[in-house]
């Protein structure tokens, strides 16, 4: 495909914008679907060829997601989430010492992206599409890729996530700080847990704070997509200091030697490090957090780090979702912060009558506020989890939201 | 009102049938809905003058119910009902012992009855309608009220409850059996309940099995229908064994000293009946159930009692619902079985084309045979939970069930 017969294919329909979106995850679907509901034509290119991988991570859903969901999508939030009723705090004896009443809803990233395509079709979503490059003049936006290939679109968004290539093209200075922690994380199969345990989180977004750590536990759909009460899985993020060093960087190495700066798959950690989590969950957590995770088959490591991009906008491109910002998950916002910035990418579109420049100029202001906020609030949960040890439990200043605790 | 006026008054319309139900509660109201859909004219009398007091009993709902509520109202039932996801056993130490999956939908009679009475509207709905007599013809039944007035019609359903003047009439040789235990029920606020207790209940159907004695607990809605958790009430059951006897009679006697075989109403229960109950929970039950009674306001008694109709079906006239069995709740059934009575009422009206006397002989041997076969498995319930002892936690028997246990 030379760089002429992609502009005339994405030029040949009467619409107000192409636009191309690198990376074909929560955030650049969500975007994908909104700037196609506008008229835009819009193609995503996903790096990866084949379906991607079952990623079992939890997501809990901000308003702003489950809004966007029933609005735009018709789709019930409860369709696609668990629901927890309270947030409970285990006191290291597995006894409920807090227990105040707050809906959340839950789903695993697979579920999510399931749906998501599924909504925004295959026909313009193209898998084994890796972005190398990306240039711009006055006119266009033209996006390169590892087979030499090129797309050119009126607005190029890079939702590329934490290892974005399109950040690290624009905005090379960006690094990823190391938060001095780690998230144990992974999910196990409910009907793998003893009653009392599964009686005690099933209803619950679930909390233990001890010293120098917490963990977070609760339940989100099974593999399938299932919602069932027994069905579903018991996901966990336990954070653990591990202080940067040579333990930390053997245990960020994974079974083939590869080095992570952000994450070591499930499967992929050393199995030494797998038998000492489970040990350090008997000796340092509640029966009822323990068991979870030493039940789970594949505990993987989630690095605590920060990665914050100065801008967004850049002239015809735009940085979404981890692209722009890669942060801790303590205020559970940034799937949420994700979403915001596609929807409000479209919303300034369609006010400067699709003038791309105008609108990314427009757009970028109140997202990287919106970010540099959670970043600041989510630094400042984690300080108080696992350094100073301020955590009482039921304490409201930790909990979720994208604007705030609960807000 | 002369028996001519009102005879003209129900012949009126072009109608299939006419038909007076006697008794506007669960059973009388699905019945009357259900009737006037085939085209009936359908009257229903009430006895309360006024509003009827609310009522703060749970009611587990049946299949059929949730059925009937989807498809004839349309209206989904997690609107009128909160939803439990296990079966859970405690033991004495409030240790959860057994938590199976297994979803119930719950309600309270009062939000049952607000419901179905904002179905059936008003217009064809009287208060203060208190039947004493019941006569029919080879034409006509006519009911006689309290204040001389008369009502003829083609059909006559008595759905009019335990103290039934219509069994009372047709069958009087029919009296209530004490079973030998009552049971203490009553209702808390969610909002007052410790953390422990609420996170330990608020999910499930939740029983304690103690020497000749079981409780069971589950959240139902609101006063004012709330069904948001921590805005619901905390119901339970508590069947305790008290023989016939001097202290049996001073339980079932109110403040004003009236004697009941039925229960005893919430703020009619002496003092020391309540006070002693509150002592006895501490001594006897898992903190998780002893909270819950002891902060119940006004728990009132119901009485374990079986009152079995030899028929249901008396020419015109037909006993529905607890007129025709009323019986011990360990099934959870009683109200599915009332509904069952109305609905397949209405159905073999309908396959007989409205012959009364054709449709009540048929339908008369398999609802009887349901409440019979219910009968039996309550009192087989009833003698091993309160007198055997051989009811082990998380036994399956024990389910709930219409046709049995979860079924």
């Amino acid at each position: 495909m030379d760089r002429q017969e992609r502009w005339q294919y994405l030029k040949i329909e009467s619409v107000p914008l192409t636009v191309a979106i690198i990376g074909g995850s929560v955030a650049g679907l969500t975007a994908a679907i909104e700037l196609r509901s506008l008229g835009c034509h819009v193609e995503v290119f996903e790096r990866s060829a084949t379906e991607m991988k079952s990623r079992g991570g939890g997501i809990v859903l901000q308003q702003n997601v489950i809004d966007w969901f029933s609005g735009t999508l018709g789709l019930p939030i409860d369709q696609v989430s668990t629901r927890t009723d309270f947030l409970r705090y285990f006191d290291r004896d597995s006894k409920v010492v807090s227990n105040r009443t707050k809906v959340w809803h839950n789903t695993s990233w697979s579920t999510l992206h399931r749906t998501l395509l599924a909504a925004f079709g295959n026909d313009n979503y193209r898998t084994g599409a890796v972005a190398v490059d990306i240039e711009q003049d006055e006119y266009e936006a033209v996006v390169t890729f590892e087979d030499g290939s090129i797309c050119s679109a009126d607005l190029v968004i890079f939702a590329d996530g934490i290892s974005s290539v399109g950040r690290a093209r624009l905005s090379p200075q960006t690094h990823p700080e190391y938060a001095g922690y780690i998230g144990w994380r992974g999910t196990v199969e409910e009907s793998l847990l003893t009653p009392a345990t599964l009686a005690a989180l099933a209803d619950s977004m679930s909390y233990y704070v001890g010293e120098n750590t917490h963990i977070i536990l609760y339940p989100i759909p099974g593999p399938d997509g299932q919602l069932r009460v027994g069905e579903r899985l018991m996901n966990f993020v336990w954070y653990r200091n591990i202080p940067a060093g040579d333990h930390y960087t053997s245990m960020v190495t994974d079974r083939k030697g590869r080095i992570s700066s952000v994450s070591v798959p499930a499967g992929e950690v050393k199995q030494e490090f797998v038998d000492q989590v489970r040990i350090d969950a008997e000796l340092l957590l509640p029966k009822v957090a323990s068991e979870v995770v030493v039940k789970t088959a594949q505990p993987y490591i989630q690095i605590m780090q920060d990665t914050i991009a100065g801008r967004m906008a850049y002239g015809r491109v735009a940085l979404i979702g981890d692209a722009a910002f890669a942060s801790r998950p303590h205020a559970a916002a940034w799937t949420a912060k994700a979403v915001s910035d596609g929807l409000a990418l479209a919303e300034h579109l369609e006010k400067s009558q699709f003038d791309v420049k105008e609108a990314l100029a427009n757009w970028e202001p109140a997202q990287l506020e919106i970010g540099r906020n959670l970043f600041n609030r989510v630094r400042e949960m984690g300080a108080r989890s696992q350094f100073e040890n301020s955590w009482v439990p039921g304490d409201p200043a930790f909990d979720f939201g994208l604007f705030g605790p609960d807000i």
